[in-house]
C-alpha cells in the first residue's frame, strides 16, 4: 500500500526502535511485499536464502535481521524480528481491523467476552459462548451451543453448527438423526470467509487452539482437530475424523470420515485422503500415498506410452483412440 | 451428549415403550453414538454386524433391535428400530430444532406455508412459495419465483436461484444470457449450508422429493435432480445436467454439463464425472469410470516403475528427475 | 418458460423488427432454450451446425441468422443477432433483473454510482467505492477498501476482501500478517454467489474487465486476473498468482500460489495447475499439463494391466489386492 503522508527513515526507526543505515530524512512512500515493490517503499526479509532478492529489488527500504553489505541509496532497518516489526508498522498505518457494524442478533443465554467485536448482522443461536478479544464479521452464523474461545476471527459468511450430513436409508427414503452436540473452538483460531464447520451429532466438532482455515473450508460432524493445524482454500473433512497437531492440508484436499491423519502430515493440494495416515510425511494424489512414491508413479506413466510402442511395435499406437 | 438430569433405564423403557433388560435404576447420564461413548452413556446398534462392537464398548446401555447375550452388569433396551428411538430420545431431551429468529425479510407475493419457519434475516424474492413444516435457517437467500415443497430444511447462507453461468464470446467480451427459469425442490429435502442452486436459463432446475445435499454444495441451471439422491460436501454439478433418482455423489465430485447419471449410480470422492454413467454402478477417477477398473489401474501403476526398470535395465531409472 | 399471455408471431416481428416466415397469427406461447422446447415454444439458434436440430425439435417458432428450408408449418424469425434478440424478449416477458430489497448497510465514506442497486442487507465497509449501473445481491459482504467498477453484477453471500492467508510459523504457533491491500473490480465483471476474494496483504487484489466467475469461486490475496475471463464453479486460486486475459479455468481448478498462467489458457475441470502455464494452450491433470498428453497417458494407462500380465505371465495377476 502507498502512504497518505510519506515519512521518514528516522521517524520509522525510532517508532520500530531499530538500528538505521542510510539517509535519515529519506521519505518511505510505501510499504509492500517483495513481489510488488516500487521505489519509495519499504519492504521486510528475515531469510537469508532471501536477502539478495530484497535488496537487488526495487525497494528503497529495506526492514532486515542481519547487517550485511548494502547499496549506498538504500535505507536500512535492522530487526531482531522484521516480520513483527512490518506488521507493527501496517498497523500503525492502516486500519487493520476495521469495524464493520455492530447489528448483531442474539438468541437466550449468549455471552460474550470483553472486547470482543460481534459485526453487522452476525446471528448468535442461543446459548453461544464468546471468549475475550474476538472478531466475528458480517452474517457470519453461529448455531446454538457453538462456544468460541479467546483471540478468534471468524471471517464474513461461515457457518458454524449446522447439522451433520447423518441419514438412514430407509425404504421410503432417507431419515435424519438429529444432531445434539456442538462446535467448540479453541482460542487463536483464525476461520475464512463462507467456511461450515456442522455440529456433531452426539458429541463434539473440535477446532484446537492456534488452528487456521482458510476460506471456503468445509468440516463434517464430530471431526476434532488438534492444535496449530493449516487448512487452505476448498478444503474438505468428512464426519468424525480426527487429526492431530500441526497437520497442513493445502488447497482442495479431501478427507474421508472416520479416518485419523497423526500428528505433522502434510498433504499437497488437490489429494484425497481414504485411509489414515502416519505423521511427519508428505502425501499426495487420490488416493493420497507418498508424493515421492506418487511423483515417481507419474513420472513413469509418462514414459509408458513409448514402452509400450516400443514393446508392442509402433503400429500399435495408431490403433489409439 | 451428558444429559443435564440423568434418567433411569426404567423410564427411558416407558418413554420408548420397550422391553429393558437390567437393573431398572440405574441411571443414563448420556447419549452418543458408538465412536465416542464412556460409561453412563446409551448408544444404539441395528445392524447385527456391529451388534459386538456396541456390546463390547464402553457404553453402559444399548439400544438395540435383537434379543441376544449381553453383559449382565449392561442396561439393555430392546426397539424394533433403535435409530427412530434414539431420534425419540435425542428430540426429548435435546432442543434439536433451534428457532433462531424471526426477522425474515420478503418481497411480493410471497407465501409461506404452516407450521414454516423463516428465521433470521432469511431473504425471499418476489413470488416465492414455500410449503408446509419447513425451516429456512438465518441468511438463506432464495431469489424471485422460487418454490420450495412441505418437510424441507435449508442451512444458513445458501442461495437459490441465482443466474445461471451463461455467456455468449463476442469479440468485445462475453455476453449474458439472462436467466429466466426458476429452481424448484421438492418434499422432504435438506440442504446444507453454504449451497449454491441456480435457476434454469429458461427451464426450471429441480430437486426431487427426498434429496439430501451436504454444505457447500453447487448445482448449475437447468439441472434435474431425481428423488433420494445423496451429494456430499462440495459436489459440484454443471448446467443442465440429468441425475435420476437413488444417485449417490461423494465429497468433491464434480460432473459436467449436459449429461446423464442413471439411477442408482454411485461415484466416489474427487471423482470428475465427464461422460454419461449407466446406473447401480459405482464409478471412480477423473475422468470417472468404472471403480473396480480404475482402482485395478491404480494397482499396476504402482508397479510400473519396477518393471520399466528391470525391462530397460536398472540404471535408466538414475535418469528420472 | 411459459408466457402469461400468449403472443402472436407478428407481435414479436414488430418488437424484434425480424423479418417473420409463417402464419402471422400463430401463437407463441413459451421461450425455452433448444434442449427442453415443447410445442408452442420459441428457441433460438446462431450456429449452422446447431440449425438442423432447433428446426427438427419441439419448437414452433424459430429466431435465427439464416434464411434456409424451414418446414411449413413453423413460424420463423430472421435475426442478424438471435442471441441478443432472444434475450430482449426475455426481458420484455420476465424481469429479468428482481430488486430484492434495499436495506444495505454502510460504513463511512462509502460512494455508489447511479443507477447501482445495493440489495437487502448488503454489507459495504467504509470507503467502499462500487460504480454504475451495478446490482449488489442479497447478503454480499464487500469489506473495507474494495473498489468496483461499472455494470458489476455480484451474487448473494460473496464475501470481497477478506484477509490473506498468510502467517508465519513461530515455536509458539502462527502468527498473523495483518492484510492491508484492497481488490479492485474492473468493469462488466459478474461474479456468482458465495464467492470469496481476499484482499491483498501489501498490493491490491485485481478482477479485469468482463470477467465472469461462476458460484463458489476462491481468489487469494494479491492474485490479478486479467480481463474477459472465465472461471466456472468451486474453482479456487491461491495468492499472488497472475493470470493473463482470456483465461478459462473450467469447475473445481485449482491453482498454486505464485504462478502465472499466461493469455488464452484453458484449463479442464478438477486440474491441479502447480507451475506457470503458457498460454493458447489447453491443460489437464493434477499436476496440469498438455491436454492431449495425460488423456494419451490415460488411455496407455487402460492398457498397462494386460501389458503387465502378458509380461509376468497372468499368473502373477492373480496375486493383485
Amino acid at each position: 500500500m502507498k502512504l497518505k503522508n510519506p515519512i521518514t527513515l528516522s521517524e520509522v526507526a525510532r517508532f520500530l526502535k531499530c538500528k538505521m543505515i542510510g539517509n535519515e530524512d529519506m521519505l518511505i512512500t510505501g510499504i509492500n511485499e517483495i513481489h510488488k515493490v516500487q521505489e519509495g517503499d519499504l519492504t521486510f526479509v528475515d531469510y537469508h536464502k532471501y536477502y539478495d532478492r530484497a535488496i537487488q529489488s526495487a525497494a528503497t527500504f529495506i526492514l532486515i535481521n542481519a547487517e550485511i553489505d548494502f547499496p549506498a541509496h538504500k535505507g536500512i532497518l535492522i530487526s531482531e524480528d522484521p516480520f513483527r516489526d512490518y506488521n507493527k508498522l501496517v498497523n500503525r498505518y492502516y486500519e487493520t481491523q476495521p469495524v464493520m457494524g455492530h447489528s448483531a442478533n442474539h438468541g437466550k443465554n449468549v455471552e460474550v467476552g470483553e472486547d470482543s467485536l460481534i459485526m453487522h448482522n452476525v446471528f448468535l443461536g442461543d446459548r453461544v459462548k464468546i471468549g475475550k478479544n474476538c472478531r466475528i464479521y458480517p452474517n457470519v452464523v453461529l448455531y446454538s451451543d457453538t462456544i468460541v474461545g479467546d483471540n478468534v476471527i471468524i471471517h464474513s459468511n461461515t457457518v458454524i453448527g449446522a447439522d451433520g450430513f447423518y441419514f438412514k436409508k430407509r425404504p421410503e427414503g432417507y431419515d435424519k438423526l438429529y444432531s445434539c452436540g456442538r462446535v467448540i473452538i479453541g482460542n487463536n483460531v483464525e476461520i475464512g470467509a463462507s467456511c461450515t464447520i456442522d455440529k456433531g451429532v452426539s458429541g463434539d466438532t473440535i477446532i484446537g487452539d492456534g488452528t487456521k482455515f482458510d476460506n471456503q473450508v468445509h468440516i463434517g460432524h464430530g471431526v476434532e482437530i488438534g492444535k496449530n493445524c493449516l487448512f487452505a482454500a476448498q478444503v474438505g473433512v468428512g464426519g468424525k475424523t480426527i487429526i492431530e497437531d500441526d497437520v497442513t492440508l493445502w488447497g482442495q484436499v479431501g478427507v474421508q470420515k472416520d479416518i485419523l491423519i497423526e500428528k505433522g502430515a502434510v498433504v499437497l493440494g488437490q489429494s484425497g485422503v481414504t485411509k489414515s495416515l502416519k505423521g511427519f510425511k508428505v502425501y499426495f494424489g487420490t488416493p493420497a500415498i507418498d508424493a515421492k512414491t506418487r511423483y515417481r508413479e507419474l513420472a513413469y506413466l509418462r514414459r509408458l506410452p513409448n514402452l509400450m510402442d516400443e514393446y508392442y511395435g509402433s503400429t500399435e499406437s495408431s490403433s489409439e483412440e
